[in-house]
């Protein structure tokens, strides 16, 4: 069963998280180590109060077991050996960081039945906090759930599961050019049941699976560890100088700048939706950058409104689209994924960031969990996203942002996952 | 999954098998141990050929590894502690057999694709052979049959086999007062699946599981050991004196007092049906008997007309035939054991031995295997039992036996498993 035993951790490896968990981590380590950052958890389903589904002690422990634990040497030189981005992508100082590397300690607590989850500290430290707690709750909400199900009625589970996941690969084999990327880390209903679909998605969609962004499951099956960057960066690079709405902007400007010196052009997906992807297409990526990246992750939004303006803008700048990557994350499943290569297929190189719905689709309503950057250096951090049901921040704070980055998307969804 | 790793023995013990093995067993060593009999393999599906679609090869490596195998000394523990029936049922003398014990040698040829395999040998030595070979061949053609399968679509047979399972089981709990036996050893899927299977119905029956036949697996899960016997008895018996009508039915009496001898009335579930139900309840067993045994097995012919007739039987003999017995095990699904329930359930007592439905139950054909007694004490064994596509022998034999059993029925059905 895809269950942990009793008394088994959750999370036994340092390297069960995302790729960009390091690509990021080397690029503030080098860049940005001491800024001071709180990253908060944020259950966005208010209906399900997650403080009252698991319990805290239980919590308490798997969070304390991983930060006994401390990267590998196997698994320090699986990093080192990382080629397919660039040559050494992951440098010697940061390997040694990480030889190093201990989990910082976290705040928690339950406020009428509200988990209330903190992690403050020097923003290289605490950056790798978000997906090993992500999953660590998650798993504790599915056993939860299962708690008063036979065992029998467990595997039913779990042989569902199994049936819905192959009949969604029968239906991606129907259209042999759809590519899909396994982004399901953190929301996953169990570490077990991670790792079983993408085995089986591996060995069933062949050449239409491209990898996953879990790197102890790229390890154990010798994929391809995938990811670049998340919100975070361009949110703490925005606080670290509030004096003028030009800083602000020009911080966006840097985050860019100082991507491509880290690592060329190796992980050059942009992810345009922090504070608006109409602004940044416009004011923040420079027609340069947009020659010279590969691509950008569409995160929020409508995908299809997304696609068509990056192919119009790319075509206005003389480039083919068809040579440009567009990588679609936003809750997606088979539908919108159908929706999204019926659009689009043929004029934009398209990949599916797929997560939620690969990883936790077990006949049990979903939480929608992040854990998101709440400050840093000392101010609030921001993201308005291109839903801005997904806009995090102090209200003042959104308020200027919005007027700063010529916000005015109207597009407002709940989020599914 | 439930499949054996590559190199695994389909058989790992000698308990895997029937509980009825063993008191007939018993039965043989203490009254017929050196009669010469020869069982055979016989496949009533003609449309698949078993030689074809299993290897003969590794069949033999099969039935050769068995032959190493011997009773260890817990599962004689085991049997002599079996008190269930009555006190020390397994007397020191068959336990001391069974320590000794090594199944005989085989022949076994494949001609023109159809299998052809015997067990020659003295009756108290070859008996054990049937519910051996039986769940062997049924799972060398069941790995045949997943050999073109993906693994994640093999997980996906079981998936789906589990699914129904549950929904079966579902089903038997909206009538809590049916009561179901497995016995589904000799043409379940696989030794895995059948393990599972019967793990599921223990937990989730309860009250409504009453026990298996197979005797490892109520070893593993602390089951009721459960069955009585089987058509080989009488077949052999009535080959001991062909000399006149009367030896013959004759012999039939003889079997039902030498099975109350050995056991008292702890055992005493008739089988009626091997010269035909009929005759067996108005010429073989006596009206004492009648009373004083507990019930009988329906194992052919049209299960709710048996019922009628015994109820109707009993009454008249001044028997309540609430107190008695009732066993239907021919081909049950949920369909028929509700279709008996709706007819017969208050007026005499039922416990369903479900069989092929319950453990070979994955979406593939089924093909109705048996090893029966060919000859014993060199002439041809007979079965007609009360469905005549079933009968077994050679055509002058069963004739004969028709007309010395006086057999009319017109019941005949294709055999499902």
């Amino acid at each position: 069963m895809f269950m942990r035993k009793k008394g088994e951790p959750i999370i036994q490896s340092l390297c069960d998280t995302d790729f960009y968990k390091f690509t990021m981590g080397q690029f503030v380590l080098h860049r940005y180590p001491d800024v001071p950052v709180r990253y908060s958890f944020i259950n966005r389903t208010s209906k399900v109060k997650i403080g009252d589904a698991i319990d805290a002690d239980e919590l308490r422990e798997q969070l304390d077991h991983v930060r006994t634990l401390r990267f590998t040497n196997s698994e320090l030189h699986y990093l080192r050996g990382t080629n397919e981005y660039s040559e050494r992508m992951f440098k010697e100082d940061y390997l040694e960081f990480l030889r190093a590397y201990q989990l910082p300690e976290y705040d928690l607590r339950v406020k009428d039945g509200v988990l209330v989850l903190d992690f403050p500290d020097a923003w290289s430290k605490v950056k790798y906090w978000e997906t090993i707690a992500l999953p660590i709750i998650k798993e504790l909400r599915s056993e939860a759930m299962m708690r008063n199900l036979s065992r029998a009625e467990q595997e039913e589970v779990f042989a569902k599961g199994h049936l819905r996941l192959m009949e969604k690969i029968r239906k991606l084999r129907t259209r042999p050019w759809i590519v899909v990327i396994d982004f399901g880390t953190r929301r996953r209903f169990s570490r077990k049941w991670h790792a079983h679909v993408v085995r089986v998605m591996a060995e069933e969609l062949r050449e239409q699976f491209r990898g996953t962004s879990n790197v102890w499951l790229a390890m154990k099956y010798g994929l391809l560890p995938m990811g670049t960057n998340a919100h975070s960066l361009a949110m703490v690079l925005a606080c670290l100088d509030r004096s003028s709405d030009e800083a602000i902007i020009e911080s966006q400007r840097r985050l860019l700048r100082e991507w491509e010196e880290e690592y060329g052009l190796g992980l050059s997906i942009a992810l345009p939706d922090t504070y608006g992807s109409d602004y940044f297409f416009r004011h923040i990526m420079t027609p340069e950058q947009m020659r010279a990246w590969k691509g950008s992750r569409q995160d929020s939004g409508d995908p299809i409104i997304y696609g068509e303006k990056r192919i119009r803008h790319y075509r206005e700048l003389g480039i083919d689209p068809r040579e440009k990557m567009l990588i679609p994350s936003d809750g997606l499943d088979i539908m919108s994924i159908f929706r999204i290569d019926d659009a689009l297929n043929g004029k934009i190189k398209l990949s599916y960031g797929w997560g939620t719905n690969a990883t936790d689709d077990l006949g049990f309503d979903s939480v929608s969990i992040v854990i998101k950057v709440a400050e840093a250096n000392g101010v609030g951090a921001v993201k308005l996203s291109d839903n801005i049901a997904k806009a995090t921040g102090k209200n003042e704070d959104i308020e200027r942002f919005k007027e700063i980055f010529e916000y005015n998307n109207l597009f407002s969804e709940e989020c599914k996952y």
